[in-house]
């Protein structure tokens, strides 16, 4: 059910051709209340999108009531004017959604005195798709049109199919909470598409929870969750999560409770993009243990996942550990390189930095693929997931202008 | 001429059976003097080869007269056992090269007399190959003493193709100061190769120069050639680059005559290694101008040439301009994002952070492609060399477990 497997959301997905392929490529997700409470993460790339600058400032005030997003086009290095369409599409879906509470069958409800007084400030708007070009707004803003007319309680799946750029499944999440649920949808190849690369999620919960709240279980769940998905180390300029809140279920959880609910669905969300990575034959997790601490972990774990000659040395089921030490050693993690320990698929093929058991014990025949290094530092862990790099990458990447 | 295009220096290139194919795999170098001032740059991996351990520790002194290189195997993430097998090298070598001034032609001349007192410590070694196995010591050996015995003062290319691996040509070049001169030799695939991705390189000279400026020549030399060539990111255990100088010319050139013919000497070899590349089919020369300082220049050109979804649209033609910016967005460099310009093979695609003229009229079939980005951040410049991401590149590092 998607992002309206929490009670108070209605969504949609329509097709207003942006893709030419003549699939859906406009999603209106919308959160009826009560509450409108939101968070958001987005790229650390510096050169963003018009959409995420926009969006910013909407979750500025912790406040959304409704969610544009559109594939077939990023809206990316489009300078003012492409801001202006990001204006111009926020303007549109509020007006849309305003006049749909006046005069549609949501009008006595709660939802519809909500969305009769909505303003362009509390949508927030998401693109994907080729950086560099302007939208077709004689396209997109019938589109959204449609997209407010074809809203239901149940539109949580197309609007999940909408986003879809070079995906070629739909990724949905629900985790059920006490009396509450959080549902939630993501679109993006794991990075590994090529100006397609963006990765977008719109998470919803029908729990009771302020901005404050949000923001915090958020930030948790993407830090150990998208953050640590690192298929080709291309950062996007697009990228967005978004936590909405309708308060609908009438139960406040606990900060705890509420960060697990969301950690767990963005987790689920996360591992949809690795297996779903374009051109990738590989869905690998890599555990790194035993350093001196998280950040460590982390950036031992992503030296490796970036690391060309390792990818492709999965790629072509080769326990070559020489070049995963090599990647771990361009890090500055404190370890020893004498002390390393490196388990292939539970091969320790190194010990101590040289070679150990034999490698041809080592099975990569399968899709599922995990490295272990022990960099016998300290105490703490963490698991970054990747892909292999794979003829079917370059040949994504390098064949369409995309 | 190689490293023997200097007065005062032998070469030679023999076949010892590390390499399956029979190709010649053992290069020594011998400086018969009358000095032996020496000045090295190692890789800055922390996973260092016990070659690159050993020779670190010679090159403290500023003292060498002989170097041997092997393919055929890195000898890194061997443990202590690799390291006495190259201080094994290392004595062999200093046993055979005395041995020889002592019973053989050389004997009389100021050449034998040096070499008829060599130790270990002042030979070094470089090593390229498979990471994590041990070096077939009783191929090694007896690989040594042919090359002491096949010493030449015109073994230079010899010593050149000894040193290949993945490379399908020898890489050497020459240098001319007024009655001095530079010459030097190189190996590696521009980075491109699998575990096989060391550079190493010998640059010789007849001039007169004490162990500091040497260093201070090759240091310089090393910011603008090698180090500035980024084919994919991935940082060798085993990289060395070492400067001998014989003194045999009789003359002493200023520091800063002495850097410019090394400088040259280093960014002719750093060229033939991109041009060499495996797999590519694009040299690239990213140039990054306006920026703050030198460093930022250099950020924003290796996050460009390192980027995966750059490198796979100039294999596919693609001047896709806007994955560049997203790739320079990643950096910290000094910058406004609508202030910066793309230019890919003279065509300015993007302007102020938007696009600009028309990107049908880049002529991407040709083999040499310029990106050249302009910061507008101030008044520095840096010139970054890389290549595309090809299927040959995920060919050759993936079918072979190299």
């Amino acid at each position: 059910m998607s992002v309206t497997a929490p009670r108070g959301f209605r969504a949609s997905g329509v097709a207003a051709g942006l893709k030419s392929s003549g699939a859906r490529d406009v999603a209106l997700v919308v959160n009826d209340g009560p509450d409108a409470s939101a968070a958001g993460v987005f790229t650390a790339n510096r050169v963003k999108a018009a959409p995420v600058l926009w969006s910013q400032q909407v979750l500025r005030a912790g406040l959304v009531r409704a969610v544009v997003l559109n594939s077939g086009g990023a809206n990316a290095c489009t300078g003012a004017p492409g801001f202006q369409d990001t204006h111009a599409t926020a303007e549109h879906a509020a007006s849309a959604l305003a006049g749909s509470a006046d005069d549609g069958p949501a009008a006595g409800t709660a939802a519809g005195a909500g969305l009769s007084t909505i303003g362009a400030g509390e949508v927030a708007i998401c693109s994907t798709g080729l950086i560099g070009e302007r939208l077709p707004m004689d396209r997109l803003l019938p589109g959204v049109t449609a997209a407010v007319a074809g809203l239901t309680a149940d539109g949580g799946p197309a609007a999940a199919e909408a986003i879809m750029t070079t995906d070629t499944r739909p990724k949905t999440t629900v985790v059920a909470g006490t009396g509450w649920t959080v549902g939630g949808m993501a679109k993006g190849s794991g990075m590994l598409a090529p100006a397609l690369a963006t990765m977008l999620s719109v998470v919803t919960t029908d729990a009771i929870a302020g901005p404050a709240v949000l923001d915090e279980a958020l930030r948790a769940a993407c830090r150990v969750s998208f953050e640590r998905v690192d298929s080709d180390g291309c950062l996007s300029t697009n990228d967005t999560v978004l936590l909405l809140a309708s308060g609908a279920s009438g139960i406040a959880p606990t900060q705890a409770e509420l960060t697990a609910a969301v950690t767990e669905a963005c987790r689920d969300l996360a591992r949809q993009l690795i297996a779903d990575a374009e051109g990738a034959s590989k869905e690998v997790a890599i555990e790194v243990v035993g350093a001196a601490d998280s950040d460590d972990a982390v950036l031992v774990g992503r030296a490796v996942a970036r690391n060309n000659l390792v990818k492709t040395a999965l790629f072509g089921n080769d326990p070559n550990w020489g070049r995963i030490l090599a990647a771990v050693g361009t890090t500055t993690a404190a370890f020893e390189p004498d002390r390393i320990d490196v388990a292939v698929n539970g091969v320790w093929v190194c010990r101590s930095g040289a070679a150990a058991e034999d490698r041809s014990k080592v099975d990569l025949t399968g899709r599922q693929v995990t490295i272990r290094i022990d960099l016998h530092a300290g105490p703490d862990e963490a698991t970054i997931w990747t892909n292999d790099l794979s003829h079917a990458y370059v040949h994504e990447n390098s064949a369409y202008s995309t």
